[in-house]
């Protein structure tokens, strides 16, 4: 957020969701018409069939194309990482990682090239982390909306599916909180190991997560305000781009748990506003696959990865291209001269 | 297999068996010792750098390399889909679907597209299908060593992954007699619908498997007579593929449940004969599961495809290129400057 900072209020940014768009019949009726005509027993190519209906359906493209994907990744700072011990890693790492991410050094970078994705990454203010919110919020109002507006600018004209991701020592803390306040259960049902952290550092991760909804309880009326007093820049950043990609038309895949965190403050919002975005992949993070359950989401990959940094959705990726390549591109029973069944 | 024919017998490619390689104990090492490097905490790619170590044994090469893959799809017919009515589609789809690879229309083909894979088609002697089994063997020794010998040649000099694929209406049925050949069980729990059987018409799949294995039985006095007795052109080609690639350092990316009864046969000659070989997906054939139950096969996705022709190969494809263009592109924490943990 070193850019110039995007205005916008809270209050406007919740009501976009208000004008959220549906699904589109056309072009869901489109590919559903074309699929049955390709050169394969019906639905032989199984969950391929319905990422190419379900792109159909968000971009109200039939066919519609994954031609221009792009990687999101945004990185923040976390007050908790500096106050607790929560992650295995010293904070320096987010500025650190962000240095490998601009030099192509990063899991990602490789990712993006093997797939063929533009990678932007978001720098958002590190040296200003939010506040540790064992004591109170993590942002005010407006570092709240500044951090959601800036996450909307991810989703750019032309960019036809968009992977998000994050980079933030110490977001696993805020995701548990997160995920502690919106679905209740105990601190530790969110808490894993996230980098690494275990015995000690594990039960200080627990405690600090416990603590931050216990303190900021009463401040917590509604999702949004969950997230701007146990998540992060980076996490409201990933809101933003969601809410963005919804209205215009952009699927999302969404990365692991920090990720999947975030977007869970939409659905808690509104039921239903998560339907354009597919969850990439199970991370190995032990409280992903509960927030999934709760989200009614399937992960297209189980790879036991735990990265973050938008890895699994670009590997995912490689699906959804591979998904809308069949659709857009097999021949027709007829084109080719293939006897049907 | 209009092609010269490649002379060898069976007991000749028996005799490789025993000449087989194993992993690279030196690349693996290095593979282990870069991978501890790398900017990520330890095993935060979970599957994707077990994927790196694989390829760097079976390929002997640290890093491994994944630029040239190729995918081979061994086309064949099948006398018992004349004799009986086991496939929801007409033999002729065979030879329409080769034309189909051939002019570029089918899954496989815009799969080879997004994943930069070299596509081969091995058309099989179409015109001239095997016997039906289920009134003896499918293939006499030198047709079944001919068809080993052919699959043989798809493993070329520089191609550094395989994908093995399959076309030929009946070969789920040639797929579930090699499985109750080589597991035993009841024929139906080895046959699934196929490109779409139900009702009567599965009842006939389940009644030709059975007559299969009982008409060969005094014949197949080891897997590669089950091959013989109850396989095919393209799965006897698989399993010569499967073999060239391991004696030619070319480690394989498996597809679905053709393809790994094929593979079959040579894990029961030989234990650890498919150890440089990955399952590329579940299928939604029933019985794939199973099967990779015996194998002790970890599928890389499950995506409930069940098309054959590589696909669901084609698709993994993309996982294993993601691996190993993480391990052999990302930065280590000293060349990025990255605190470790």
């Amino acid at each position: 957020m070193s850019d110039p900072q995007p205005q916008a209020s809270l209050q406007e940014i919740r009501d976009l969701l208000k004008v959220f768009p549906g699904p589109d019949e056309a072009s869901i009726q489109a590919a559903r018409e074309r699929e049955g005509q390709l050169t394969k027993p019906p639905g032989a190519l199984g969950r391929l069939e319905e990422v190419a209906e379900w792109l159909a359906a968000w971009q109200g493209k039939a066919p519609p194309r994954v031609d221009r994907p792009r990687v999101a990744v945004f990185a923040a700072n976390h007050g908790v990482a500096t106050a607790k011990p929560v992650s295995a890693f010293p904070v320096d790492v987010t500025q650190q990682m962000v240095a490998n991410f601009q030099h192509g050094g990063a899991a990602v970078n490789q990712l993006c090239l093997v797939h063929d994705a533009e990678l932007r990454v978001y720098e958002m203010a590190l040296e200003h982390p939010t506040k540790d919110f064992t004591e109170g919020p993590a942002m005010t109002d407006s570092e709240c909306a500044t951090a959601l507006a800036y996450g909307m600018m991810a989703v750019e004209e032309g960019v036809n599916v968009i992977c998000l991701g994050e980079m933030g020592i110490g977001n696993t803390t805020a995701a548990a909180a997160v995920c502690h306040a919106l679905y209740g259960g105990e601190a530790a049902d969110w808490v894993g190991p996230g980098t690494g952290v275990e015995g000690d550092a594990l039960s200080a991760k627990v405690a600090a997560v416990q603590q931050a909804v216990e303190t900021n309880k009463a401040a917590m009326t509604d999702p949004f305000e969950v997230l701007r007093c146990v998540g992060g820049y980076e996490l409201a950043a990933i809101v933003g781009a969601v809410i963005a990609a919804r209205v215009g038309r952009v699927p999302v895949i969404l990365d692991g748990y920090t990720c999947t965190a975030a977007a869970a403050i939409l659905e808690a919002m509104l039921p239903g506003a998560l339907d354009h975005c597919v969850v990439g992949h199970l991370s190995a993070e032990p409280a992903h696959a509960a927030l999934l359950g709760k989200l009614g989401k399937e992960p297209l990959l189980n790879l036991n990865m735990r990265l973050g940094e938008g890895s699994g959705a670009a590997v995912a990726l490689g699906l959804v291209k591979s998904a809308a390549a069949c659709h857009a591109g097999m021949a027709t029973f007829a084109e080719a001269g293939v006897s049907g069944a």
